[in-house]
């Protein structure tokens, strides 16, 4: 008998990302999807087609894993909220069981990437692991006592919205806090405060980029920090210790033994992380700050999609 | 058969309650005892004291359930760490089971009193708690998908130490951190506020208590504004604004079906309660916000009592 296989996919804000997964975790025939606007109709139709295109290389896999950006019930499969995709209101399990013809299992992807890093990454053999995906925003995932944490209904782990400052600004998005992790730490806030400092310091590398007309993202002070640029590597330094204090109220309230951190801002890698660790050594409890490891996310972009299989392969039981 | 009873012992900081606990969770054959210095023996002797004069009303009593001020390893029953009980490193059941005879399960009293009010209190029927205790510091308590939850090390629920301002005054007893929670929301912050509200307005009911020489505590702020003084009801609206906050993050991270409310300061009721529910309206994510009833405990100073019976009848499978 052939071992057991499974379509994994991950619908992100921007794009549709599948592939085959077998019990070891090993993804092939992966597939690929660009959303090109449209409504609802649109993006099932383009779900389906990625499916069947994963299947016609897999006709043995019997069912399919989904994460979806947005709020799950993961009781009825039914998406309660979503920001990034029109998909809002929908029975989504039931209307692709019965378009596909296949077992389907649907689930948060920031919640399914965080599975797939204490299942299979960074956080293997871990029971008690949070995740934050740092981006343009900053998702968050739980796994508690070796489980999926999702909260009465569906809406837990929603990390970058953990307060950092009371009087902090405006946060993004549909969030109506001010001061969350997500607006602190972010790389949109790496980018905000880049710029800042590009202002006050115009001889650094950062500064002459402004100068020169480039807009001030993340990804280019992390670049220049990589370069050695003492001004860029300093604003690296001042969000790594935000993500610290962030951190910190994290390791108190859930006392996890590894917190992940994923997305692209880790590029940034320890020039971000550092600063973290030292925050939370120096802020969080004893014993919990001792027992905690803050270490980057060993999948990239196919976290989700991993996640998203590993939820199919366990019958929606993770 | 008569029911199943069993010995519910609370340790606080500074005082023991007991009593003896059935299975519909009534309490009689209550005990009590004050710590009266002295060191490790002296404590043990006082709890082993205390159980033998609840188990002489109830000799059928099997097991005896301890809550404990500090860290406590759920499954080997040791104490790993104890701010206000020299009881540091012990292993605390197998000792207790060795002098009593009996049955011994034990974990953290905060814990313990969040149990009490999901299985029996103001949380009953809801599967996702949090609580927080407020008095002179903040404790947690955390019930998850109807488990008690402990972290990996038993370090978890400290929702106190949840930073609300990172910029924040430093926090109290062995917390490093600074704007938790705790030093900006429990009875000692109403009365440093209360303190500076006095000085500023000297004209008000709290600014001639000063001037009378008497000392501003969360408890007479709370009295004060009972009675009307609107400066003394300004102090617990900001309090219970950044208890919204605090409240705000449980939120988003937890998804919980409701927030309970507990200890000493909660007797400033609805000044508190109020301003806090309106922020966390305001702040939290929805739909997590209109998920969550935001509470005050239905047990006062025997929760923790209370909680400790429930883990007995479980066999510590709570």
């Amino acid at each position: 008998m052939s071992p057991r296989r499974v379509i994994g996919m991950d619908s992100g804000g921007t794009k549709l990302l599948g592939g085959v997964i077998d019990e070891t975790l090993s993804v092939r025939d992966r597939v690929h999807r660009l959303w090109r606007g449209g409504g609802r109709r649109e993006v099932l139709d383009l779900m389906v087609d990625a499916v069947e295109e994963a299947r016609a290389a897999a006709p043995d896999a019997a069912a399919v894993g989904f994460g979806i950006p947005g709020l799950v019930d993961s009781g009825s499969g039914a998406v309660g909220f979503s920001t990034h995709l029109p998909l809002e209101g929908l029975p989504f399990r039931d209307l692709m069981e019965e378009r596909l013809g296949l077992s389907v299992f649907v689930d948060n992807d920031a919640n399914l990437a965080a599975l797939a890093e204490q299942r299979a990454g960074a956080a293997r053999g871990a029971s008690h692991v949070a995740m934050l995906t740092l981006g343009t925003g900053i998702g968050g995932g739980l796994v508690l006592g070796g489980r999926l944490y999702r909260g009465a209904h569906g809406g837990a782990a929603e990390l970058g919205h953990v307060v950092v400052d009371v009087n902090g600004p405006p946060c993004q998005g549909n969030c109506p806090n001010r001061g969350c992790l997500e607006v602190m730490a972010s790389g949109t806030a790496i980018g905000r405060e880049g710029a800042a400092v590009a202002e006050r310091e115009p001889e650094s590398a950062l500064g002459k980029e402004l100068l020169a007309g480039r807009e001030i993202t993340g990804a280019l002070v992390t670049d220049l920090a990589h370069d050695g640029d003492p001004a860029a590597v300093g604003v690296l330094a001042l969000i790594g210790e935000r993500l610290g204090v962030g951190i910190a109220s994290i390791v108190n309230a859930f006392n996890p033994e590894v917190v992940v951190i994923g997305g692209g801002v880790v590029a940034a890698g320890e020039l971000l992380l550092e600063p973290a660790r030292r925050v939370v050594a120096e802020r969080a409890l004893p014993p919990n700050r001792d027992q905690v490891r803050i270490v980057p996310a060993h999948f990239s972009d196919e976290a989700g999609m991993v996640g998203a299989g590993i939820l199919a392969l366990a019958d929606g039981d993770v």
